[in-house]
């Protein structure tokens, strides 16, 4: 139904708004208007950000792609028929949304087509609380948080983790919009499920790549040889991705961070944001998170030294090399 | 070269000791007389378990295979050529071992071509000890730990992960030995490094099953369906074995313990054991497993439990779900 | 100066506003009242329970003390010389100070000699923001949490530790204020600080109950006699308060908790409460507390349990004592 | 029964034998042989150690008072009375009395009226295994680890926490032999029982010291004066000896590690020692001690750094604070 009033909302092409044009929406942006066609326009809370994003399409202006800077979120909803966000956490999300004054939803006030499309990572509760002020408002709002990184960003291969209102609403924003930016489009349930699933997929990661460094440490450390370990694990019960794809220890998989001092990838302090999301929510809905909270503390641990802090979050295992005594 | 003095001295067919029938021990026993239809020797510390495996063979005898009880581990090893040994814990693998009075090696002082392989999962140091204080005396003990529990006992389908001080050494128990009672034999090094692969797998994998746990009770508690939930996790980085192959949240894998009240499988207290032998071989050689520690508490807690003492380890799933407010 | 004009501003007693009349509110409102003999204004979420508090107050109002229901806070605030809030947490501290309609700031617009003094435990992120916004709108706030619980708040002999801008402002609030509601009052420094007292105390209390709940359990598993290793423990180094003064052994002391099957006290949730606080401050000032937030998980779960979440806190030795095999 | 034995057997003064003179039992059998007068006879692993104690002892001789090197702990055995072990690890222990060749037992085969005490700090399996087997020998062994350090050593103060298997052979071992060794002398139960007392203390002393640190830096991070911050806890409810006796952030106490760059005190790996035996102390009783194991893990991880290694178990505060990003 969203759909259907979405299409007839749009002869042609519709207007794409994007706000927050950071590490991750700079690229993400760059794609979507690129590949679109769709007349675009850009809020950041730097000006000088959106002034460059802008600079940067002239190509496409030459081109008659129409390319604008809008002086507030609500500036910007107020001409666009979709719009994405990509925004650092849950208070930037609220702010940008529902501020009263400068807020998205005061721009789209009495237009109840409007798809808002937020791939920011928040808190679940955030999610849901914004999403479901926008649904009162008459609008639409999906959670549709990403993983992938700036490389990801760049070459549009992003994975989506979407929550959506339905399967329709899900395969509209998909095809028209996120298509453009990811490869990997998954739909996961209803709104502030795209959140649950990456929490959820993100916790499981961060234990296992403390549990797959503390593995590889002690078995090298009691003598074994890290690549036949690795095999080892690799065709038995303790496999998992940070063993087979990913493996921390150095020299043991080719082209991965391990094995250029952990540079390029998924950065300690992003993994520190993600497992402190992840308790949070368990602490609201009173779920036991022992392990999440403990690998929780390693990286807020590692993500706080200088040496750590922009390295790939395999580094957990120079860390524990590092810290211990030469054998 | 031992390869060939084991050989060179068994004209047709080796004599086999097995000692240590327990729930492991005897289908093991009971496919490799089987299988190779050598003259076979056992020994229990229980005469009755010795006895009954007798009876169980008399089929073989009557069909001229030679089967028959020592009285202990020093009368087993003076007529073996290659010896079994599966027993619960370094101890008992020292006293049976190294016992001046009874033990193995004093049973085959002055033949240096008795091969001895112990299945057993013990402490890497005890391992290490035993097998150092056999080479000595001038014979060869191998570490051979299993996984694959009853069943793959019984079935013949056990993973061994075997430490031998030679290839050839590996080969020739590989193929005159192991083959009768596994399918998945590993060579990982050399003595003691059996050893160290299982409690390096396993550890990974007590902390895997935890994480795993944790992280279907969070989402399924956010709202995820748990299919859904599972699935997108298999396609991304937090895939485990845990998840994609034995995944703890009843319902999502058909044919896992999970879906059968946790019956079946690998028991928790097992998996107690195994972290504890993880956690003390990380204090030995100084290396820092703070994940492994706490897993190992989560286990000795829930294995401590009326209700999960007997059940599979990915239980502590049911035990997080019991722990918690209902929602 | 801010008490000069305090004081200068109320020729003779002040009107006093209290918001949030819960379990500890009521009867700490009703010490204040009745202590100080002020005019007062209450205002509670729930209309009820204001009225009620009225209704319970007709002996004062007989003798001529003013005491009256108001419609929002910001109705309370225009009628008030001082102002107490106690709330469950950040959002409504948040919503009850600064919501632009029915907030306090809204009502003492104008009169920069009002003095708000907010005794909820919250965050420390959100009570420095609130209390920077009060003090950019001409107005001083004080943060001020308790401890000592529903008794403390009926005796009028709760502890109170204080942020304050300047001493001065402290013993103002002290004095007139604090004073008949509590016996201790702690002065910790600037704004915040009587969270970040507050939270810091409460971390260090909620691990060392744990933490002297797995000591007595092992000990006593180990066969030592409670009170013995108490008393040994007592005069040792790890001597602590929730060793010496509230053991979570029954029967070694006799006054406590744990003596009374864990009835009264300091409950399982509210400490989980306080240790996610701890562990948010933690993750936002990137400091480490492992140990902090293993215990927070420890007491997620065991308030979780219908047994214990209306136990206090010192239980978590009985469910230590409970999920495990007896011996 | 036992006493009455002893002393109608020691017509003047017993003798007595010390094994072991490491760090710790150098200066306890000095001051034992310095005190009581006694013939005194001494073994240690490293004869040149014990040539030095004897060379040490020259004004002793030169009075009368006999002092010699016995060539094995059994020949030490068969000229004493009293006999104390101060070794480093559980198998010390047993080797040092139970090694049919040269251990202590087979040295009073059939005088059944000689004391044993053991004053290492070792696990308490062997200990009651080692005291049992000494037991069916006929003569009696008690267990004393002590605390104090290598200062309590010197200075004769130590604490003994004292496993006997019977109040008047506990005052008897007091008043003649640990009296002239250390201060505070406490019967802690049956044989066993002085190393249950000390693991159990010490866990707690371990985790309280990781949680004070913990603790201290939120606090300070989070903007409290250190001073101030400690002396509100220990006027609370968070309140231990790790706080108001020993705090560990520099400044706060004058005469402590702390505030001389955590020189002297009792050493990261002791912690890391002690901690590991309640560990294994807890699995073999199946108990849960949580905290206990991660307190372990951080103080294995501490101790393993060159930079830590040799400092007071209160530097886990500069490992935080190094381990930070500054603020």
């Amino acid at each position: 139904m969203l759909a259907r009033r979405f299409y007839s909302s749009v002869a042609s092409k519709p207007t794409i708004g994007f706000v927050g044009l950071g590490q991750m929406g700079f690229p993400m942006a760059a794609n979507l208007m690129k590949k679109t066609g769709s007349p675009f326009v850009v809020f950041d809370a730097f000006p000088a950000t959106a002034s460059k994003f802008v600079e940067n399409a002239k190509d496409l202006k030459a081109q008659n792609q129409s390319v604008s800077v809008a002086a507030t979120p609500r500036d910007l909803a107020a001409q666009c028929d979709v719009i994405v966000t990509m925004l650092p956490a849950g208070p930037h999300v609220k702010s940008v949304y529902l501020d009263a004054e400068t807020g998205l939803l005061a721009g789209i006030k009495g237009r109840n087509n409007v798809l808002l499309v937020d791939s920011s990572t928040i808190d679940v509760a955030t999610s849901k609380h914004v999403a479901e002020t926008v649904g009162n408002a008459g609008a639409v709002m999906l959670d549709a948080p990403v993983s992938g990184g700036t490389l990801g960003a760049e070459a549009g291969t992003l994975t989506f983790m979407v929550g959506s209102p339905s399967v329709t609403t899900f395969n509209t924003v998909k095809d028209t919009i996120l298509v453009h930016m990811g490869k990997n489009i998954v739909h996961c349930g209803t709104v502030g499920n795209g959140q649950v699933a990456k929490i959820c997929n993100n916790m499981m990661l961060g234990i296992s790549m403390v549990a797959a460094s503390e593995t590889m440490n002690l078995g090298v450390r009691l003598g074994m040889d890290p690549k036949l370990l690795a095999g080892i694990i690799n065709t038995s019960s303790g496999r998992c991705w940070s063993t087979d794809t990913y493996n921390p220890c150095p020299g043991v998989l080719p082209n991965v961070p391990a094995s250029r001092d952990y540079t390029g990838g998924f950065g300690t302090s992003l993994m520190a944001k993600d497992l402190s999301l992840a308790v949070s929510a368990a602490h609201e809905s009173k779920s036991t998170v022992t392990l999440g909270a403990v690998a929780h503390q390693i990286y807020n641990q590692v993500s706080s030294q200088k040496e750590f802090k922009n390295k790939d979050f395999s580094s957990v295992y120079k860390w524990l090399n590092d810290n211990q005594e030469k054998i």
